[in-house]
């Protein structure tokens, strides 16, 4: 795009000084796949593994941006620098450029502590981006102390949103009993606190019953998944989920679970861009079309899969 | 299991003979991964590619395994050899074992015309398993003219089950509004052929129109995905989806869309088996422990993970 070099130092000093058009140029390199992204990474790596990634998801409609501004507000309350990703399609924080657009964002449009951006999702069913671990790290080495990752919880988003957060807030609301009911196996597993939003609304003692019902089969651990009650719009109940959140934290430091999250993260996260390295070189091998002469004598009859995929291999 | 190794020469024999015993036997190997998985697909590959692989997707309770059944009865009618893949957690035929139970399956239970398999799904949003594509050539091989794949349609799987397709059927029924709107986006990308099942209900008529004005925003292609109306559990509307899929299949061959699906397919399934491949090495590369060493340098702060990756790689 005729842009000159990036100066990654530069922008990685500005970042940790808080400057928020450098987190903005970090996360856009990290997003563009640009040249400089592995510099980015290197610079990075050093100041990362301080902030607390916070996983909300839950179904459209139910409250999640609302819940997000509250939660910002009240970590800002907290003296806590912030920062979000919202990878929601729907999110009015979706679809903005440098930071996002700060559509309901009032409180925090001018607050040099709270650092907001969307990113683009993949596939139509708000899948997260492949540069959303690189995009936390942003945000981690920024120096925020807690980033909000906001996805839709639609397929599998919730499950991936959980393998990259410490804490993952599942959102359910009242009278969206069926879409608690398909989700539900998934839920039980990510949740490590659940948040009936719209809680002064009709129906919300039987969403909170059917929850704990759903809870008491959860399989058992140290940590059980409290059922927080909340009107985000109005900020009630923000305080309490807050301090579960704090409780959760401070379970996953003492019990160990944490660090072997990191852990696990991390390890995906290489395999992830190792797989990527060697799909991009299976492309190179022998040209692009190579893989598709491989699927034309498959498709033939004239070799099994199995067969092709240990030529391919053999290229390497 | 203590089983002796199975002689695959004459399972592949009997699978065309058609003899269920065999077709089950060969599609439990490919789902075991057994030692035997690469002589099975090598001795079935001369023997694929004949089969029309059906999708039928769409949320639970719209009615899919009714509709397959229906499906069934009027293939057979046409004196047509069908397999049947049921890859939803929810559905009636899957939990079986040999050739799946037969619950609803009443006319074909004992029709050698007929091989019904379930599969177990992927994860907790009824992902399709990484061996459907294998046990899809198994039938194929085993001579069917058609194979129905059955997926329930949440989350990703409707994309996964389209992928894997000539001819997708999405199903929708009148009153399940908000989870057309939902998933609209994936839907009308994927579906060949629209049945809106329970036509009798109300809100059918309006369902029909929705998904027709949704169409409309469709980017243009030769193909324009009918909506048919059935009353699955009657059998009505059946013979119209049938015609509908025979002229889907017609168009297929005339346009080379058929062509191209074949190849793109054959193209994914390579270089899935492939990158498998290379993960196993990965893990054998240094011991099991060696990304979890590289994931702990990573959390530390000791090297990014673009850098730990790059070691990887470079040790295959």
């Amino acid at each position: 795009m005729g842009r000159r070099t990036p100066d990654v130092g530069a922008l990685v000093a500005g970042a940790r000084d808080g400057d928020p058009r450098s987190v903005a140029r970090l996360i856009s390199l990290v997003e563009q796949e640009s040249p400089a992204l592995r510099e980015v990474a290197a610079a990075l790596a050093p100041h990362t593994g301080r902030a607390q990634v916070l996983g909300i998801t839950g179904p459209p409609g139910v409250g999640k941006s609302t819940t997000t501004t509250a939660l910002i507000r009240g970590l800002r309350e907290r003296d806590l620098r912030v920062g979000v990703l919202a990878v929601d399609p729907s999110s009015p924080f979706s679809g903005g450029a440098l930071l996002g657009d700060r559509v309901r964002m009032g409180d925090h449009a001018d607050d040099p502590g709270v650092f907001i951006r969307s990113m683009a999702s993949r596939g139509h069913l708000g899948g997260l981006s492949w540069a959303t671990p690189q995009a936390l790290r942003v945000l981690d080495g920024a120096g925020c102390d807690v980033v909000v990752v906001e996805t839709v919880g639609v397929g599998q988003s919730e499950l991936e949103v959980a393998s990259l957060a410490d804490t993952t807030l599942v959102l359910v609301a009242p009278g969206m009993g069926d879409g608690v009911q398909a989700a539900k196996a998934g839920i039980l597993e990510v949740a490590d606190v659940f948040v009936v939003n719209k809680a002064d609304r009709e129906g919300a003692d039987r969403t909170t019953r059917e929850l704990r019902s759903m809870l008491t089969m959860a399989p058992p651990s140290d940590w059980r998944a409290p059922v927080v009650r909340t009107v985000a719009s109005e900020g009630r109940g923000v305080d309490d989920v807050l301090a579960r959140v704090e409780e959760h934290r401070a379970w996953l430091a003492s019990s160990g679970e944490g660090d072997r999250r990191r852990r696990v993260r991390a390890a995906r996260e290489i395999e992830a861009i190792a797989v990527g390295e060697l799909r991009r070189r299976m492309g190179d091998v022998g040209g692009a079309g190579a893989v598709d002469a491989l699927a034309d004598r498959v498709v033939a009859g004239e070799c099994d899969p199995y067969a092709a995929a240990d030529e391919l291999v053999g290229r390497l």
